[in-house]
């Protein structure tokens, strides 16, 4: 069994390779939801839907978010109506939140609706939230004390960011599927996905219980550097980084998971910046075949740095 | 100003041509929402929708409800992750219970977010729900007792109707717009739509202070019959009355109607059927224009009833 701990789209993306590369039932997916938010009375989960229609094929390949053939034929009335449009949530997007915020308004945990929702998609491997108790990523920037979203969506990532809080946290529990994992005698390797550290990462890494578990671990963990030439192939995290006075290098990326991680894949337009114990190797995701192979790399890694 | 009483398709057509033959702003229209109900977690009301669909010239012509050109591509992956589908609700139809939910749950009365709505798409006479205060038409039924979406949507009508309640209506007070009408100067007749009789119109009759302020008033009304040939156009009306030990006629109308109306306005094909006084003519409003004529014939028809 392998714990992959993972946030949007690239964590998404590595996921989905180790999905394809390890036999059903020996995966299993531990996401953020720090990006949880309501929104038009919606329970919208991001990262969690990323995995999920990423790991059905189901999900748009060029945008990264969403599904594939999507339309937005509900957000375009709601702008006629004059509701708030700035977070695009397409028609066959919104049935998962609907369902799910009912589900969750009967009292169903989030991880059973997020099981449920996978196995009817097909998925034939575990995804877990981190947690069953509402966290919620705030971001501390040059504007003001921020929601995730509003940060993320609504103003582009464009405002500073000073620090990250996870409001709820401390009085979070890891979800039952993530608890089971963790003690589990069949648990092989964890691996860190090539998501933000920052924002994707650091939530999960926030939920009490599981930094300890990570650092007692007698399993090897490894990241995946999200970084590529010191950029990230999407979203803030290098911005980010130079915000918080960090290089965009696998050093400054190996000492953020310091205590945590045996070794840290990196790509090869940073083998001049290569820290510690690192697999240097292509690690862009443009296709499928390409998540396949990280992945089967990335296992192939964990097995060298099994202690004999 | 008209006051015209409607509940869903028929009702909204004669409300559109009242709305082409008056000058703006001299229609209120009073909108059963006895049909209203909560799905999905979303505030649904069908026949306040299908008034301001109907209006808005944004209706699909052919099925009646809904607005035309809908996709249903959020009910198709609905049902995908297993929720449910029996109540269709079009992509774009969906923005519009999305924000209505999101605005009662903020505060703001049913007739507020109504008004606000049909100003948004255009309509230039005013649309209010009979009541701000929440009104459920109950079925009395072969099979039970049912909500009405239940009995009508859920079950196509097919249980024999012994009787219709209408819960909290007690309780309820008329909307300030209808208040506001009620009292007005201006007012020049009161027209009730080929809607249901039993469960468009008795509804609006429900509401504390609505029967009795017709029964007094000093300017004429009207009902035009919703039967054909002692058939409905569309909906269960024919088989409810026959449920309810009534023959599908004129007579039986105008009976239903009896103390609250000077004058009944009936289509052709129940000439041999006519009772009481009555205006014989076309009814059947197969486009825009029939929609118009038979208005234009109801204000004629009123004026012709107004005391000298």
């Amino acid at each position: 069994m392998i714990i992959a701990l993972a946030g949007g789209v690239g964590g998404a993306r590595l996921a989905h390779g180790l999905a394809r590369a390890l036999p059903p039932g020996e995966l299993t997916v531990v996401v953020n939801t720090g990006d949880d938010f309501v929104h038009l009375g919606l329970h919208i989960c991001p990262d969690p839907d990323t995995v999920l229609y990423t790991l059905s094929e189901l999900a748009d390949p060029e945008r990264g978010w969403g599904l594939k053939g999507e339309t937005f034929n509900c957000m375009e009335a709601l702008g006629r109506l004059g509701g708030e449009t700035w977070f695009a949530l397409g028609d066959r997007d919104l049935a998962t939140h609907i369902e799910r915020t009912r589900r969750l308004a009967a009292g169903e945990p989030l991880s059973a609706i997020t099981a449920d929702f996978a196995a009817r998609l097909g998925i034939a491997h575990a995804i877990v939230p981190m947690s069953d108790d509402p966290i919620r990523t705030i971001v501390h920037t040059s504007e003001g004390i921020l929601p995730f979203q509003d940060y993320f969506v609504r103003l582009h990532c464009a405002p500073e960011v000073k620090s990250l809080t996870f409001e709820g946290a401390e009085a979070a529990s890891p979800s039952p599927g993530l608890c089971a994992v963790m003690k589990s005698q069949d648990l092989s390797g964890v691996i860190i996905c090539p998501s933000n550290p920052f924002l994707s990462i650091d939530p999960i890494l926030a939920v009490p219980g599981i930094r300890p578990w990570l650092q007692g671990r007698n399993v090897p963990c490894i990241a995946i550097s999200p970084l590529i030439g010191g950029k990230a192939v999407k979203g803030p995290a290098a911005k980010i980084m130079a915000e918080l006075k960090l290089d965009a290098t696998p050093r400054a990326i190996a000492q953020h998971y310091q205590g945590l991680i045996d070794g840290l894949v990196i790509d090869e337009a940073d083998t001049a910046n290569a820290f510690g114990e690192c697999l240097v190797t292509n690690t862009l995701m443009s296709d499928v075949a390409d998540r396949e192979r990280l992945a089967r790399e990335a296992l192939a890694y964990i097995e060298r740095l099994r202690p004999a």
